[in-house]
This record gives structure tokens, sequence and C-alpha cells, in this order.
């Protein structure tokens, strides 16, 4: 920023200039969480907790800093350019939503589901409902409040302000309508799709696959994708995530030897978060402008690369060859063998394992039963009926009794993180929907993956969302990339001519 | 602390409650440097040097936090026990220390070292002497400063304030002595020692030595001197360290698959260090009278490890075999010569590569000069001379014109370090006095090292140093540990039994 527009515009100047405090804290953060579920000794558990927990606080105390509170009033009088207009707004919001929730409202949450978190885990190796009940009512009690504070600071409805918070302007209504058009024509697509497979000879690959040979096979598609290894790492954790900052990302996977694709398509998932990351806008970094802004968008963005790209003949083509290199000639590594691998359906209880076509199942059910929760429409009490009922109507699957496969299968809630869980479902319809455009946009798109080049893809994006960061709410963006504001169409298409 | 104790001295709970606040954002920010020398990318190093400056900016505010001050009248007078009546006077130690240098001379000192240590590098590819001197004069004038502030604040010499930074208590003068009586013996040993090794034949270890197996055999020696893994890691950078905090120690060592012993000898130096850490005492974690206190005995464990242990007769007795366990048989892990090779005499211009009786000689030398330059006997354009009379007198090396291999080599001055370098000597009396003690008191160490158990040296180390933490300044520690004050008889009946 000049100093001539630090002069006409000192409040949002100081605004903006705590923001970049506020990024470069959680920078520091970021390597300890990352540290934290990579390399770090079991036993430094506490200590790490304690470290992170009293960095959080100075974080949280320049967040509530009440000096900055008049700096708003004043910084809309100022002249801004239009992204400086739209970060304030984006500052401002946060502001609000950080001031709508009292501080022993703040506490009673993480205590809550601190609880909550330290007996998850046993519960669901002993398939005890009741053990993760106990804890999660308070929990849910305190997720209410929450709920109806932030609505109320927003002008919304509980459950609304939850998922706003991971979907700013997306409204349950709006999700419900999408989902239920999903509802409509998915559980008769499925059907088809298993009795389409019913004699599809798989070959299964053989292994073992050396460690190494996966991890160097992975850094290689990472690289074509167009990730960038001057400025992020691919490491190894219990969980695949992608953490870090824009300015060096960390992404993980998990490698098994017995196996190379679930690792192999967990990092091409990651490397699509990654990927968004490390091409945000970096004139705004550490700016809420430069997003990211939509947890449906970041997840589109990862599956655009493992489901939407991945599973392609072209694709395929392209990855048979660099298997062989790694691993030594498999049978299985024929392209329409991979393809068929890739896009096998199989309903099962689990969402982390389930397939592209059974995943929308598990979100929906989910959505339902949060949303009934969070609105007291029901209780703690009452989730396993709702869960084991959708689950036969949706997957036909019967799941009573099976706690541990059921209710108790995700981290989500017992961390108190409601509202998430349509993003996982939207950012498949962004998927598809980008996909579906870029595939328009880009007549030669299978030639160029199958030559190696799926670099394509990652072009495609960084123009149309990645450099944009959080300069749109998610249908805005999806209108200006793809022509219309977010639907299920393209994701029914693209599940159709797959599957069907 | 109890409650109780908390209400009889509040002054002094407050105070230690800050302690602790520092302590663990100093955890975080050192998980950020161990990651900067180990994992980071390249290219993230700009953003992280922001984050980590802003981190360094929240705990200097916490450190100078006014609101502190009056605590320090009051907790003089509250009811406390020896080791918090210690920590007080560490405490007050540090805020005077803290408060004698004004924020623009810290500014000024930051400023000069970054400066000088952004051409340091180049400067010292390119042999250029005046490339360095020219940022080196305003980062000297600064220190002189600095020096000057903390003498008077201390009532101390400027240049024994810089050392009293890292050796609290230790004068120039009493160095001086000391170093006085190495240099009235030391060119004779050097001199007895080489003409004795001239014939000896030493057989060079074919290699390669894979990696991996360095790593393994490098973990399983850690181990077994008592390292523990649960609390720590050993990782890979370019120049060995260790970092991290006490509750989880991170150790750095390098590889090079032509040779095994620098990486061997180098991670058990940094064990040294790492162990302990490991075993500062516990419950006063995070206060200053939990230590480390002295350089010097910090690293005098690691030259207990690496310069006292390793190059014995037993020990080479019980690695010969785990190195043919690790790289397969070799000639050269025949003990005896395992020992030649970890003891031969071959002066040369570089401190980091000098062997155990040839290092002396470079301390000494960095040290007059130091104390010239801070003291203004010198100006920074007499160094050279300095340097190149004195590589002559002492080890009879002809450096002139080679700064590279001279002034130059090390980091220390370019980021304003200066004060330090004694300890690399007085820890080689630290080491030989606490070696000489133990061997005393351990009529069967040999035995006991011979078959495996060199955690003796561990149990007497942590007994006698380690849990004591900061209780001691380092005569009374030496004293308590061994029956006397420091000084540089062990050191030398050490290097003449093992030379001459």
């Amino acid at each position: 920023m000049s100093a001539a527009n630090e002069l006409q515009a000192p409040a949002y100047t100081a605004l903006a200039a705590r923001e970049l405090r506020l990024h470069r804290l959680g920078h520091v953060q970021a390597v300890a969480t990352w540290d934290r579920m990579t390399f770090m000794p079991e036993e430094g558990r506490e200590a790490r907790a304690a470290a992170q927990l009293e960095l959080s606080g100075v974080i949280q105390e320049l967040r509530d800093d009440p000096a900055y509170d008049a700096h708003f009033a004043r910084a809309s009088a100022e002249p801004l350019s239009a992204p400086k207009q739209r970060n304030l707004e984006l500052m401002r919001r946060e502001h609000r939503l950080a001031r709508a929730v009292p501080k022993d409202l703040a506490n009673r949450l993480e205590t809550a589901a601190q609880s909550a978190s330290a007996v998850w885990h046993s519960a669901r190796e002993r398939n005890d409902w009741n053990a993760f009940a106990a804890p999660l009512e308070p929990l849910v009690a305190a997720v209410r409040e929450q709920a109806q504070r932030l609505g109320e600071a927003l002008g919304i409805a509980p459950y609304d302000a939850l998922i706003d918070q991971h979907e700013p302007g997306v409204r349950h209504a709006h999700i419900s309508t999408l989902f239920a058009d999903v509802s409509s024509w998915l559980p008769d697509l499925v059907a088809r799709a298993i009795e389409r497979q019913r004699d599809a000879g798989v070959i299964e690959p053989k292994g073992p696959f050396p460690l190494d040979a996966q991890r160097a096979l992975c850094e290689r598609v990472m690289a074509a994708m167009g990730f960038d290894f001057g400025r992020g790492r691919l490491d190894v954790s219990a969980h695949p995530f992608t953490g870090g900052v824009p300015e060096d990302v960390r992404l993980t996977t998990r490698f098994k030897d017995s196996t190379f694709l679930p690792a192999l398509l967990a990092t091409l998932h990651e490397t699509g978060h990654a990927c968004y990351q490390q091409n945000l806008p970096r004139q705004w970094l550490g700016q809420p402008v430069a997003g990211p802004h939509s947890a449906s968008l970041h997840e589109g963005q990862a599956l655009t690369f493992e489901r939407q790209l991945a599973p392609t003949p072209a694709f395929a083509r392209w990855l048979a060859p660099l298997l062989a290199e790694a691993f030594g000639d498999d049978e299985a590594f024929d392209p329409a063998n991979l393809v068929r691998l890739m896009t096998r359906v199989r309903p099962g209880r689990i969402r982390v394992e389930a397939d592209e076509l059974t995943y929308p199942a598990h979100v929906i059910l989910r959505f339902e039963i949060e949303h009934a929760l969070v609105s007291a429409a029901i209780e703690v009490a009452d989730v396993p009926a709702w869960w084991d009922e959708r689950m036969a109507k949706l997957l036909g699957i019967d799941t009573r009794g099976d706690h541990a496969c059921g209710a108790l299968q995700d981290v989500h809630w017992s961390q108190g993180m409601f509202g998430y869980f349509p993003a996982y479902l939207l950012g498949a319809m962004v998927a598809a929907q980008c996909m579906e455009r870029l595939r328009a946009d880009t007549p030669d798109l299978d030639d160029q993956v199958g030559r190696g080049r799926p670099r394509v893809v990652f072009d495609w994006l960084a123009e149309r969302i990645w450099r944009h960061g959080a300069m749109d709410d998610l249908d805005e963006r999806m209108a200006a990339a793809t022509g219309r504001a977010l639907d299920a169409a393209a994701l029914r298409r693209h599940l159709e001519r797959r599957y069907a």
C-alpha cells in the first residue's frame, strides 16, 4: 500500500495492518499444527497443546482489541477501491461474528468440545453411543446458543448462521432444495450403476508397493498437476490434510504398501486444496479478500482433481506408464482397468471410504440430522434412530446397533463443528460444474491430459476461481466462472455419463 | 504452585506466570525455527521471517511490559523457598539486562546484524574481506554500545557484559588466565602428538555408507546414550544443531554417503546437548531456574559425549559390531583403528573441522580478537592481521590472504554474537573435569561402556549437572559435581594421556 493511500485511508490501513499481523501469527500457529500432525513425538502432545493455546490467546486478544472498533465506522467514509471495500466488508463481518459470541459462551463451547473430543475416539472403538452422547449433550446445548447468537448478529436462522461461517450467503433452504434434487435421482442411479458393474471384471493391483516409490510417484503427479514444491511439501499423517499458509503449503497423505490408489487419490484431493491455496491472489496476501472464503469452493477444487479428473480414461492413459515405472509391470495398470478401479460403486457405511456415487447420501443424511439437532427438532438421543432410518432409505443399508460405523464415525461433531458437512456435496457440484465448463472451453482436454499435460486443469481453475480469492460469494464466482449459479445439474449429468 | 503459595507470594506468582507464558510462546517459535532449518521449502523463507518476527515482537512486548516492574520490588519481600529466590534473582537479572538496552539501540543492532548477515555468505564464498568489513563496522559500533550499556547495568566492563550474557558470573580476566594456561602447553603437545602419530597407519573406511543405514545407526546410538525419542527427534539440516524445547527436543545432523564418522560424532555432540535439555528439572519447567544457564556447561555436556567418551577404546569396542551390522564388514571398523580415526591430529584453518587437540587454538584466537574489538583496542580493519599472526603462533599455519578460511569462516560475528566463543573451550574443560570425576566415581566405566551401557555417562551427568538446572553458576555447579571450580588441569591431563 502506498503512503498516499495510507494518508487517505488511515482507518482502513490500520485494520488491514492488523489482518497482516493476524496472518503472520497464524503462520507460526499453522507450522506448529502441521508439525503436531506429522513429526511431533507422542509425548510432546501436552506441552504443544499448552503452547498453541497460549498463541491462540494472543491471536484472540488482537482480534478482540476494542481499539479497532472505531476504525470500522471511519473506514466506511474513506475512499477505497472495490477490492478494499470488499476487504473492509469481510473484516466487518468477521468482527461482528467475533463480537456476537460472549467470552463465557466461547469458553463453554471450548470446554464442552474438549470433553466430547476426549471420549469420542474410545467411544467409537467400543461402539458405545451413550458414552459419547453424555458429553455431546452439553456441547449441542452450547452450539445451539452459539447459533442463536450468530443468527441474531446476522439476522438469519440459527443453523443458517452455522452454515454461513463456512459458506457465506448460503442458506439451509437453498441447500435443502439442491439436496432434494440429488435425493430424487440418486438411489435409482446407484441401483443402475451397481447393476451395470455387476459383471465388470476388475483386476486388483498385486503389490507390495514400496512406500518410497509411492511417495516419489505422488510427488511426480503433484508437480504435473501444478503444485509448486518451492512453496510447499508433501508429508505423511494419520489423516490427510492441507495446512500451512499460501506462501508455504503443507499437505499430507498416508501410505500402505498393500495398495497405492487410496494414497494417490488422497494426494490428488489435497493437491487440489493446495494449488488453490498457493494461487490465491498474492497482492492481497494476509487480507480476508485474498481468501479462501467458501468451504464448498475449496472442496470443489480438491474434488475437481480427485473425482472429476483422476478417474477419466485420459488421466489413466497418462498414469499407466508412470505406475509401471514406479512399481514394475502389472496388468492392473491397464488404463481401462484403472478407470474401473477408480469408479467402483460399493455402498458402505463409512463416509470417508465412500465412492463418488454413494458419497452424496452420506452428506445429505448428516445435513438433515445436524439441522434437526441445532434447531432442537430432535435431541442427541434421537440421532441413532434418524441415522438408521436415512441409511436404509438412501443406501439400503441396515446400520442398527453399529454406532462405530454410524453416528460415531466422524470427528466433526465431537469438535463442535456443525454446518460444515454440506460443503462436501456442494463441493462435488462445484467440481462437476467447473469441469463441464472447462471441458466446453477446452475441446482437446482429454488429448492434453492423456499426453501428460493435466496442468490444463490447473490453468483454467487458476484463472476462473483461484486468483479471485474472496472477491465474490459462492454463487457469484460460479456464475462468473461457469455461466450460472451453483446447481446439481452438472453433477447429475456427470454421474449419469460415468455410471449409467 | 499451590493456591496457598499464590496467596502468600502474589507478586512472585505473577512473574512466574509470565515466564511460563514466555516459555510457551517460545515453544511455538522454536518449532518454527526447527522447521525453517530442516523441512521448509526454499521460497517460504521470506514469509517465515516475517511471521517469526511478528511473534518475536509479541514475546518482546510481554518481556518489556512495565506492568510487571512493580512486582520485582514486592516479590523480594515475599516468603520464597530457595529455588524461588534463585528464580526471582534470575528473572530480575534478565529484566535488568532487557531494560539496559534502549529500543532504538536494539533496533540498530538488529538492522546492522541483518545487513552483515546478508553479505556474509557471499563474501565468504568470494574470499572478500572488505565486502564483509563494510557492514561489520556499524555492527561492531552497535555491539560496543550494547556492551557499554549492559556493563553499566551490571557494574562490569563492556566485554565482560557480553560474556556474562552466555556465562553469568564469568569474567574476561578469569578466562584469560585459564586460556593462558592452555596456551602455555598446547603448542608443544600438538607437536608431540603429530610426531607420535607420524607412522600410525590409519585405515580409511571404504563406503559408500547408505544414508538410511547411517540414520538408523545414529538413532540406535542416541537411544543407548539415553536420548528419549518419545520427547524428541533426529533430523537433517545444513548445520547440526539442537533446538525445540525440553519437552520436545529436536536435534539435527548431516549425512554424506562417503563417510559416516562426521555425522555420527555430530550426532553424539548434539545428543549431549539434547539429553541435557531433556533432563533439566521438570518441576520448574518454563522458569529461568530450570535452566539452561551456562553456555559452557551446555557445551560441556555435548563434548563429554563427543570428545571424551566417543574416542575411547571402550566406546569403540561397543561401536565396532554396530558398524558392521549397519554397513557390512570393513577392516576399518577394528576398535583400535576407530580410535585412531577419531583422534587424528591435523592442524587446519577451519574451527568446525578441527580435531580435539588443535581446537582450543581456534577459540583462544577468537577470544583475543573479540575482546580487542569490543574494547576498541583494534578496529575491524585490523582483524585479518591479528588473525594471521595468531594462527602462525598457535598452530604454525600461514593464513595470509585466505579470509574465507580465516575471519570470514564463522557465522557468529555476522549475527552480532560476541562473547560466545570462550564457551567452546570452557566447555572442553567442563567435559574433561566431569569425565575425570565420573571415571573416579565409576571404576568399571570402560567395562560398562564396552558392554553397551554408555548410559552410565548419562546417569552421572543427569545426577550431578542436569537436574540442577540454573540453581548455580558455573563454578558452583562444577565444585559441587567434581569437587573443584573449573580449571584447565583435567583437560591437560586428558589431552596428555590421549595424545602424548
